[in-house]
């Protein structure tokens, strides 16, 4: 980085040059002092490089290839698989001159109507972090940027730009933030992009606790800071809150240079900012200078193809309708078979290098089958005409492959959807198709949940998600046998969008959107309160079949453990189970879910072979975020370690004995007499107290009566008299003596 | 009030002292001006004068007719029978020279674990308000002060004394206060007292903008504010709040006075809150000064039969099980026939002046029956001697009245339940009985929602809640058809506390509970969200049955209403139908609940007979609160006015067109295209701006896309340069140039 400048060699308006774009795609290019401009584009499952940035229109922009989106891609739970795709990707932005590449967006699902689900990876932080991450050390492998999104709370499309999203310090903590943070900590993005939203009445794009403390302070990044396109409000507020570049430029550098004079902006917060926008020009420099370098566009496609393949969930396979037997006769019916939807709309919109319809892939199998579109994918009323024909390609065949979803219109970046239901054509399709043919199964195309009260009509459903542009191919391979599905559902499947925790906040209104379900978000809800699901989190079968066995957990510190178990295939058939860990507390001093996911394992087993597997647990797996201490907090207990192969579907329950961390609260006259009563120290002072003052008054302190005492127990010191008059007051004044004492 | 002085003629310190109780059941006693000390005593549901203030036990209390409690009461839907209550109270402190009686407690029952649940009035405001006055205007008719309780959100026993309560300005508005708001401003109580615990961080005595503000200032409150005993952490602030009286004293007069002498407190504000406590005293006197008054003991223990007989809401009747017929073999089994749980514990805990139990009440009637206590009320597990015993007597019976319930221990002010299960030593006796003779009719009691999993076992179900001291003989009145029950449900019964709306955030923890559902609290929730409950809100049987019919609905003004309709006994008995009347908002602007209560009659009809009855709908029927307005909102629209008989229960809907109350937000840059495009005003000049701009560009503006519009909506005029580059500024600034001409 020798021949960079370095900030130090900045004049004020230059710094301030660095903070904004210098066109709507591209930043640095502070030419006089040997700073290029350098390209960055949208992902996150491709490259959107715009030929014409004027231009919405996908056809404008550089073919790149289309990975499946992240709905897809977390369902693989394959960490390895996605570094493959994020080392494929970087090598377009090699070959395409971008230094750095939007994505991956790690935001929670926290409904299941949110527009831009598709591009989003879990309902689970956990999973999200650790799966979205193999993005950012693919990519980064290769010399070339990511942008971690969007920093942080963007649950919704509705009102994006302006709503105030209302969470708690211990949902953020827990939910909101830990797959930002894991990544962060294990990866290092070069950038985060901050959100449109504001958290708690702030903009994220302002919100130095967010920016600064949280993300630099606690969690060590050290990268820069981009705001999302048009994020910014106040930029002055923005760059003093540790935002380093506003994309895209507003043409107000004058704004920062006047601020910059007068002290508005600290110098040292514009020289940190500016000189953070040095340092990622010059990482990116060594592969933006990789003249005349050529991707291998047949091996990303294959890559796309291995990750369509991991990325589709097999829901229901009675009478083994899948795979399809080799000599059968098959009816193909769904648009969707031959016009795939295999991407979501908005700023993810890949033009892709080729495309492999299902059709396509039957062709170049040269399996021959009866093809009917049964429906169309816009909004006009089903013709029958359409119902007809698919009927009788069903009576005529073997088995029927149903191509079932949403129509590309049904969900976008922009807006979110308002029903989980397909459209009524087609589930009208599919009772005509059934009832001629028994033998039908559903392959779904959709970028988030759909409800299936038709599921009873389909002997299989396999849900493929959006499987990006190889997925035609990569269904004929799983719907032929040649590759077992794998993947497991990385958010809950649901009937009734009344029935997410979140229904009663969804939207929101006026401006602010409460998170009102707190820390229970998708399984954590479901599971805890004993809830009815459609398919649960971390489901997902195979032609395969898994014994799960030999479970066994072992403490490897005062708070972490290490859970064995061994995997077995026992089918003549390879396939691959992830085994999942999921950690029970004991009963705590704050609510909280029944059991959440710790740790998780994808097996790849041939027939009847075995495998051990290790997943460590570390100390967050046991911890909650207290908003008393503001910290994290590990209460001492015998949690227990489930292992499984979904949320509901546990094989193992393991105790392990995990000490406390030893935080504590101090005791005094505001904390209640429950507290004292529960209290290791507290206590044996309490008890002393009303022994001693009882021996001098003659009578008992407090009247024997359990329902007195139950009374008593929410009630702090302080107010100790209004129950037992002076005495209370005694009892607070000699207890709080005797604890400072016995505390000093 | 002539007699009395006035605050001018008192000291700082008489002033101060005044802010303050007397001793811990008293206030007032400036004994040098004149100002005498008067008693003030716990209620709600009768009068606790303790003999001895030192001492919890009920037996030291003096003799009062014990009413029954709230939660009864209420499904009385009858604010006349109410207010004989009330009168009967008002005379009883009269007699015990008693100035003020604390009650009623209004708070809504945000979820039936609520220890308190047993003396609030419904999870609806509506109903709350407009049963609970009937209290206020009792009492007072007699010259006697009431307590209007706790003000406000005091809806968990779980930390009262220290939580704070995050609720939505909303959720405040349209849920925690109206019932408050409607009996401040129908019957103004006398005093009004501050409850325990915080409301968004603020502790409720030291609220000014709920003591001042909205009390007196929005609501026209002139009353004294009074601290619940032991609410006051910092008596200064208190009373700058509004708060008029600490109970019971701190003996810290001595702050009061330096803050006053000092300025920390306006001397307008101390006059202000010490004036309050002269014209309470002054109010209070004549009444005060009737000495010798005595109450007539025989005739208020009848009016505490009649309103326990309409506190009973009938269940379930299969096969007419009840009324018991006339000559059939009875046997009666449960230990709360001989030994009735007819109030609840705590602060409301009434010595009464009688007691009839069940089986009193059949010796009176001189009904032999077969009694077998069935198990016992404490913790100890199932004597099987017991279940034969009652065993036996059910197989030699007709009809078993089995009474079920909580005992006593189960429910208490001070700490909420855990469950809402009923004891499994019961529900086994219930099995054993019911499997020896099928006719059993459970008679419930309990003074908040229990379970019923069992219920299917049951012919019929009686739910009593606690009937106070007259409950035996009412019920007699009710089990042999003397009088037809007629009490619908104040409150949903679910079998699964999981169900509620609040159980994601129930207690809540480390110091706050967040009111996470908002608005929608019961059957707002379950009948909004399509939820199963086991009985619906407003929901209740009687021996006789009614024809609701020809209902009709007429404007009487631009946002009020008048629904007529007409009741018919169909049966040969008398009985009681209440009808109730329900508005279904058209699709708003924010998320409304299917529908609320707003306006119900109850209507007594001999057989045969009908009646006409005219409801009023104000205009708070059609509004919602608006944050953003931070003011009441009517949108205009085609309301549907439901009238039935449970919320589940709709016999008519009828629509009425309401005009808009014509508040509107004016548009600006930070207006999104798609409020532009709804918006009567912006819609035409955002059509023109960009007819304009197209014109000129020679091309459309905004691409012709439904999806491109879709994405756009959301999109303030601000951020369109985003997605339009700089035609979007263009458009920002034409457009809010062109609106503030137009609006100018």
């Amino acid at each position: 980085m020798s021949d960079y400048p370095s900030v130090n060699d900045l004049t004020l308006e230059e710094k301030a040059a660095l903070t904004s774009g210098t066109n709507p795609w591209s930043l640095g290019n502070v030419a006089d002092k040997g700073l290029p401009n350098y390209t960055i584009t949208d992902g996150p499952h491709g490259l959107r490089k715009a030929r014409n940035t004027e231009s919405m229109d996908v056809e404008e922009n550089v073919p790149a290839t289309c990975f499946p989106p992240a709905a897809g891609m977390a369902c693989s739970w394959n960490p390895e698989l996605v570094e493959r795709v994020g080392e494929a990707m970087g090598e377009e932005c090699i070959q395409e001159q971008v230094a750095v590449i939007l994505g991956p967006g790690v935001n929670i699902k926290r409904n299941p109507l949110g527009g831009r689900c598709f591009e989003y990876w879990s309902e689970d932080p956990y999973l999200a972090g650790h799966t979205a991450v193999g993005i950012v050390k693919g990519v980064q492998s290769k010399g070339v940027g990511t942008s971690l999104k969007h920093f942080a709370a963007n649950n919704q499309e509705t009102d994006r730009l302006r709503i105030s999203a209302t969470i708690s310090p211990r949902a953020m903590r827990e939910i909101y933030l830990p797959a930002f943070e894991y990544i962060v900590k294990t990866a290092q993005p070069w950038t985060v992009m901050c959100s449109y939203n504001k958290i708690n009445g702030v903009f994220s794009s302002q919100n130095r606790w967010l920016l600064t403390d949280v993300l630099r302070g606690e969690w060590g990044f050290k990268g820069i800071v981009m705001s999302d396109w048009g994020a910014v409000s106040d930029r002055v507020a923005a760059l003093n809150a540790g935002l380093n570049l506003e994309m895209p430029p507003s043409n107000t550098d004058d704004q920062i240079v006047a601020a910059g004079k007068d002290w508005r902006i600290p110098a040292t917060q514009l020289d940190e900012m500016a000189q953070g926008m040095i340092d990622l020009v010059a990482k990116a420099r060594p592969a933006m200078s990789r003249d005349g370098y050529r991707y291998d566009v047949d091996a990303h496609n294959e890559v796309a193809r291995q990750a369509a393949v991991e990325s589709m969930v097999l829901l229901k396979n009675e009478d083994a309708t899948l795979p399809v037997a080799k000599g059968a006769k098959i009816a193909v019916i769904g648009e969707f078979a031959r016009t795939p939807r295999y991407q979501g709309a908005g700023s993810s919109l890949i033009n892709p290098t080729k495309l492999t319809s299902f059709l396509d892939a039957l062709e170049e199998r040269g399996v021959a089958a009866d093809f009917a579109p049964g429906f169309t994918l816009d909004d006009a009323a089903q013709d029958p005409a359409l119902t007809e024909q698919a009927v009788t390609a069903a009576q005529q065949a073997d088995v029927v492959l149903l191509f079932l979803g949403l129509p590309s219109a049904y969900e976008s970046e922009g807006f979110d959807r308002t029903t989980l239901d397909i459209p009524a054509k087609q589930v009208e399709v599919l009772d005509a198709v059934a009832a001629a043919n028994p033998n039908v199964a559903v392959v779904l195309s959709n970028g988030s949940v759909v409800s299936m009260p038709w599921r009873g009509r389909a002997k299989a459903i396999l849900e493929t998600w959006l499987l990006g542009q190889a997925g035609g191919a990569a269904l004929a391979d799983v719907i032929f046998g040649d590759e077992a599905p794998s993947g497991k559902l990385a958010q809950t499947i649901i009937d009734d969008v009344n029935d997410d925790p979140s229904a009663m906040n969804w939207p929101g209104e006026e401006g602010r959107v409460d998170y009102g379900e707190g820390v229970f978000v998708g399984y954590r809800y479901y599971d805890t309160f004993r809830k009815q699901v459609t398919y649960p989190f971390g489901y997902g079968l195979s032609y395969a079949t898994f014994d799960v066995h030999d479970a066994t957990v072992a403490k490897t510190g005062p708070r972490t453990a290490e859970v064995t178990v061994t995997v077995t295939n026992t089918s003549d058939v390879a396939g691959a189970e992830t085994v999942q860990v999921y950690v029970a507390p004991p009963k705590a001093k704050v609510a909280r879910p029944v059991h959440e996911l710790k740790g998780f394992a994808k097996v790849a087993l041939e027939p009847g072979e075995s495998k051990n597997v290790t997943i460590a647990l570390d100390d967050r797996a046991f911890a909650y975020w207290s908003e008393r201490f503001d910290d994290w907090h590990v209460e001492g207990g015998t949690y227990t370690v489930e292992v499984g192969v979904s949320s509901r579907d546990i094989i193992s329950r393991l105790g392990v004995e995990i000490d406390d961390d030893g935080k504590i609260m101090n005791l005094d006259e505001w904390s209640t007499f429950g507290e004292w009563l529960d209290d290791p120290i507290g206590a044996p002072i309490l008890q002393h107290v009303l022994d001693d003052m009882g021996k001098e008054a003659g009578r008992p302190i407090i009247p024997d009566s359990a329902l007195m005492v139950m009374f008593l127990r929410s009630m702090p010191l302080r107010s100790l008299s209004v129950i037992l008059g002076e005495a209370g007051e005694q009892v607070a004044a000699n207890l709080t003596e005797a604890y400072r004492k016995a505390t000093a």
